[in-house]
């Protein structure tokens, strides 16, 4: 970690100070007849409705627009395992993201424990007070089994945003880029620089949005990742049984010969020389913060769309484009999950809110653009419906 | 419990119509420019400086204004056992009640498990996430063992509100009553009708308040606490070994034989015959709700001054006077936790702002004044300096 002061006249210090969110009433509470009705004694009476029919408790309480953002601080934007309580300023800024641009009342729970069980069963234990779970800078390879035992636990959604969010907003990003230049997905030789949490959802996200598995190389900080590795873990064996046909072999240079895509989730850089290998008409997100990759005036040199996760250059890989939406159609369907058609819908619903008006430097809305949250909440409630996993 | 049914168009169900409250953002959240500063880049500089300085998350995060009211559904109001949903709503009023009248952030947290250790462990978990952790409708004796434990494990102030509001309003009252009465409190003969949470809190709170022990005795639904009881769980041992020094034995008529003070917070009757055996001059508080012990137009039959739960006689005994500005002060000292002379300062504050004013109708102040959280803020905030466990 680099050193740090604080300044409180920095504007960074000044508008964090006291933190960035509130609680509201949303009933008046000025009279007795007021206190009556929204405490005791009138509140018995909702209460007693909810222990007759728990369903009701997503009518008569907050908890069908809420969400935990959830977190044990262990991975930290790019700051590494910083704790729950220095996590907590990115774990309210998700927060008061999730209000503006979905509408949904985010509560920050950042966990003193990084034990797997114990994360899982505190979660489980707070699960009835919200709506859904959000998952947030968990390390990988705990964010899988926490995520995965989550969701099989509870009856709500379970969603990692570091995981899912890129690789929704990475496929809303891939269709564009593919429309522009006329290319279809299926036919898209992909690489994908890192094995990490993000690495290996952005690849299974790519696959289930019509990207062919065989053409799609991953490479970890040893090289492609294939089925001769002896030195795998499950999570990536998994993704050498799928991926990589051809079992190449080799570091990143080799994966991105000839191929029409870089998808970087690594925060590794990515030489010049390999970008120049890649077939002509290629595309290159270089994600990682504030570092990409491959700098985005280089890799322009060798390929026609260049996307990163930095906001001062075109076309901002950006998860807030997702995850309001997500959870606001999750919500409004009442989704028991999130599944893998729920994500794609997503991503089909970023993408389609530029998909008319498409230039190389604009292949995904802003992430201010207030029509991307209803138009994935739409398209996100729909799959849910479709799915079988929503309750209205 | 009783049948229930929904009638959406009924005043309360109407008011409870998507629940009670919201989050909302304190920042502007409207440009790039805004977006940088609240989420990243911006964000991971306040992350790095708490990282460095654990202090500062008081200072930058909405932690240092926030309380999470936690229970597990097991004995919600006079409903009983009723689980996590269906005291949401309770929580919720709970919630909504510390910001209108104490200014803190307060988050439900309704858990879906009732073992001790479980929630223990959840609570602990969740702990970094809150400045402080009010403790709602946990039935006893497992209240007890869980706040003691969470006292101890965290760092920030715990307090189970039916037990210590409860206890702290019986105790402003009561100051009060003998202050009409020309009375000192250690000359008052204490009869309390109930051993549960509230009745052993009450107990400690009086005579932490300055009623003689020995001129105090409990009753539970077996009669008068004493040393010869054989059947006493240790929270009841605990009673007998400082009250009833005279080593009465009988039931609730005994109990009452030339008491000064009846404080019944059992939920049971007490007939009028023994109120009736009660010393001139005395105090009725029937806290039971909705029906009290003795309802309050037979107690005044028979004693000077009469206060119970309900909004609709004078005298209402309501926590809302205590919990929003216990927790305001305690947060505003940034205390580690909340000492007998925090609570003893809190309830001499209610009792000041009508100390003035008292008749034999206002011994406390109306649930919806404005004055009360203030000064018991300020009296619960200096009590903790001169305690020594005040950060601010």
């Amino acid at each position: 970690m680099s050193s740090s002061s604080v300044d409180p006249a920095d504007p960074v210090f000044r508008l964090h100070a006291g933190g960035k969110m509130a609680v509201a009433s949303t009933v008046p509470l000025t009279s007795r007849e007021d206190l009556s009705l929204a405490y005791t004694p009138g509140v018995a009476r909702v209460c007693e409705a909810i222990a007759a029919d728990p369903a009701l408790v997503d009518d008569y309480t907050w908890v069908s627009h809420t969400v935990a953002v959830v977190t044990d601080g262990s991975a930290v934007l790019g700051l590494g395992n910083i704790g729950p309580r220095a996590a907590m300023p990115v774990m309210e800024g998700k927060a008061v993201l999730f209000k503006q641009f979905g509408g949904v009342d985010a509560v920050p729970i950042c966990l003193d424990t990084q034990d797997t069980d114990e994360i899982v069963a505190a979660v489980t234990a707070l699960a009835p007070s919200f709506g859904g779970i959000n998952l947030e800078d968990i390390s990988a390879p705990r964010c899988f089994e926490i995520e995965r035992r989550l969701d099989e636990a509870l009856g709500i959604p379970v969603f990692h945003d570091d995981q899912h969010g890129t690789a929704i907003v990475v496929l809303a990003a891939l269709r564009n880029a593919a429309r522009l230049l006329n290319r279809k997905l299926g036919d898209l030789r992909v690489a994908v620089s890192g094995a990490g949490a993000a690495g290996i959802a952005v690849t299974k996200m790519l696959i289930a949005g019509g990207v062919n598995p065989d053409d799609v190389v991953v490479c970890d900080s040893r090289g492609i990742i294939g089925r001769d590795r002896t030195d795998l873990t499950a999570t990536k064996a998994e993704l050498a049984a799928i991926t990589n046909a051809a079992g190449r072999r080799g570091d990143i240079t080799e994966a991105l010969r000839d191929a029409d895509v870089l998808i970087g989730v690594s925060g590794g850089q990515i030489p010049e020389a390999a970008v120049a290998g890649m077939a002509s008409g290629g595309i290159v997100f270089a994600l990682a913060n504030p570092t990409p990759e491959v700098h985005p005036e280089v890799a322009a040199r060798h390929v026609e769309v260049v996307a990163t996760g930095r906001s001062d250059y075109p076309n901002q890989i950006n998860n807030v484009l997702a995850f309001p939406g997500v959870f606001r159609g999750a919500l409004d369907a009442r989704a028991t999950r999130i599944t893998e058609n729920m994500k794609v819908a997503a991503a089909d619903a970023i993408a389609g809110v530029v998909s008319e008006t498409l230039t190389a430097d604009a292949i995904v809305p802003s992430p201010l653009d207030p029509r991307v949250a209803p138009a994935v909440a739409e398209a996100v409630a729909e799959a849910a419906r479709v799915d079988g996993v929503a309750r209205a």
